[in-house]
């Protein structure tokens, strides 16, 4: 298989995007990345678009050609396919990409993630979102995404002692980066007291412990490694894609704090890059919930099993250790329009080993990762990013 | 890339399933194919899910993982993807699945396609399948799925002189041909009679000119054609998988009557496969109305623009030429669940070119194609086929 960069990135405001339409969001990220790659629409093969549930929020299947068509490439004739895995839709997109870059079947593709959640009222997209649960199993009993993770998060605190201030401190790390992040749907930082005095949703889960319902979309254009200096002078390369999946229901894991897909396909994209969890500097990983944080921390390796609360609030994830997470401000403060997610997780990465964060710019970011999650972890999709000198 | 083998088929029954779920369809499907590969489960890397909208009709996302979970598969930690395109969603996954085994990614791999159309009423099943339409041009002014297609057999009727009764061979042959298919949703004969005085959906598309809602599954197994010989004496070749998409309102068509996302994904197809229309025996092609199994004969080249609707009424493409068309009885017999339909053509041209197409079976058969639509045309996937001896 070739070896494929990322030549060009690009990405909306996430919001509220009340004044605007899945189709124009879609288009803005996918121009914004053709531009930044320097490509020509005439020398694309394919478009992956990464959505969770465009259907059931804003009727309309068949997004990959719409948005091809009203980008004006109908006439190209291009391939356009959606892929879909609840919140990890976007990262999915990336994987399937890739393949068709490092297959040779295309050499440059167009991955763009998007979702238009707030067209509906709040509570029919939380309903929409519990389809990424099981629904014969969980759903259909009253079980939402925030209670299922909410019970992750009691047994982490049984299991391993984890303070309420620890979870806490994920959505005051993320607000501190949303307010750095102009595209963010947060650019108001928290204290640690304001997330423990929010309304509760699911306990121990408060409001700020919960990634918002946002719109948004993001893109990135992909190409052979072997062709990426005459695009752009700093090509990053997908230096690994894997997907992994579990059960659907928490009650058949074998441990309700493990991700054991995360844990999975992180071990996979490690080995495909032949590199370790000590490589990298810089991470976008799931804060859907700021328990998600935590155990995707201890299953990627990037700490002991049970102690990601207590470093997280000791700055070890924030600035003060080897790694730095969610500089874009995570799903939590930049919002999570989730199809959109996994490719924005993505453009953050890029920007960071391009050295182009502004003042969200980690010093000395050449890798990174990205694990994008779908439901409670019945999908997981890690990249490892590198910036090739 | 690698070459690719079809290893193993199987398909659920296509109709009325009220008394069995998404999840128990999708797996009977997948473990016929995994029993006729005579593959184990542990060999499997992935598994690509083609499938319209089980958010809207099920409440249920990110099905992929949970056909592998109910397949209990889950501890293996498997890739699965789910791919969308409307009614082309299933050839969409069979193009995804192909990228993975011929890039070297996977070595086997599980394409699915499943559908749950019956579980909700017909005017909510044919509401979502307008969302395959585009919605803020289309399907918000009352546009149909049945009513753009009746405006295609119009012009067609205009420009052609094809008459109704053209129209009518369409539905009679797939009839003939699902009486003979114990997994069709219809067995039962028709006459040109019957279908011109059934009563009218869109004008001129009667009841019997349109395919029905049908719940459904199918899968196939995929492999490296150089290990294929292990698994089986008649491997077919996946000679050509492409896909190609037009604009997605009908208004903005060049053509209203030439489905542009055929005529060049068919194209491609016989390029990359080295062959033409002459070199095909049997092919399923789109009938979820009469007038699409037209115009696709028309743009895959097996007929002169315009001469669709005599030549198939004098029984060219029932029997009497060179290629025979959908003797599974397409999605008008045989049934259209809708993410199911483009690997259930696989499986029906496997069927044909292995010699177990049963009282179907048509002499010769080696080369054969499958031609899915999504919409009315704004994806198109074209696969051809190759018994290898």
């Amino acid at each position: 298989m070739r070896d494929v960069a990322i030549l060009g990135i690009g990405q909306t405001r996430f919001g509220e995007l009340w004044d605007r339409s899945f189709r124009e969001i879609g288009i803005e990220a996918g121009f914004e990345a053709l531009v930044d790659a320097k490509l020509s629409s005439t020398d694309l093969g394919a478009l992956y678009l990464g959505n969770m549930a465009s259907g059931s929020l804003i009727d309309q299947e068949m997004i990959a050609p719409l948005i091809l068509d009203y980008a004006g490439l109908a006439g190209h004739h291009l391939s356009a396919v959606r892929v879909e895995g609840g919140g990890a839709s976007g990262a999915l997109a990336l994987h399937e990409g890739w393949l068709a870059v490092a297959s040779g079947a295309h050499d440059f593709v167009v991955v763009g993630g998007a979702e238009k959640l707030t067209d509906v009222p709040d509570t029919e997209a939380n309903r929409i979102m519990s389809g990424t649960a099981d629904h014969e199993w969980e759903a259909v009993f009253g079980a939402t995404l925030p209670g299922l993770w909410a019970m992750i998060a009691r047994r982490h605190q049984h299991d391993y002692g984890t303070q309420r201030e620890q979870l806490a401190a994920v959505a005051v790390h993320a607000h501190e980066m949303g307010a750095k992040n102009p595209n963010a749907h947060f650019r108001n930082r928290l204290s640690i007291d304001q997330v423990l005095q929010a309304n509760p949703v699911a306990d121990p889960l408060g409001v700020f412990d919960c990634a918002p319902l946002s719109d948004g979309a993001a893109a990135v254009v992909l190409g052979p490694m072997e062709r990426a200096r005459k695009f752009t002078d700093t090509p990053i390369r997908l230096a690994a894609s894997q997907v992994a999946c579990d059960t659907m229901a928490l009650h058949h894991r074998r441990d309700l704090t493990t991700l054991d897909s995360t844990v999975v396909a992180g071990k996979r994209a490690f080995a495909q890059a032949r590199r370790s969890p000590q490589d990298v500097r810089v991470a976008e990983i799931h804060d859907g919930y700021t328990i998600s944080a935590l155990v995707s921390l201890e299953d990627l390796g990037f700490v002991e099993k049970g102690r990601s609360g207590p470093a997280f609030a000791s700055g070890e994830f924030s600035g003060s250790g080897k790694v730095t997470v969610n500089t874009s401000g995570g799903l939590k403060a930049q919002g999570r329009p989730f199809g959109a997610v996994g490719v924005a997780q993505a453009v953050e990465i890029v920007r960071q080993l391009r050295g182009q964060a502004g003042d969200r710019q980690v010093s000395g970011a050449e890798f990174g990762l990205s694990q994008d999650v779908g439901g409670t972890g019945a999908t997981s999709v890690v990249h490892l990013f590198e910036r090739v000198n």
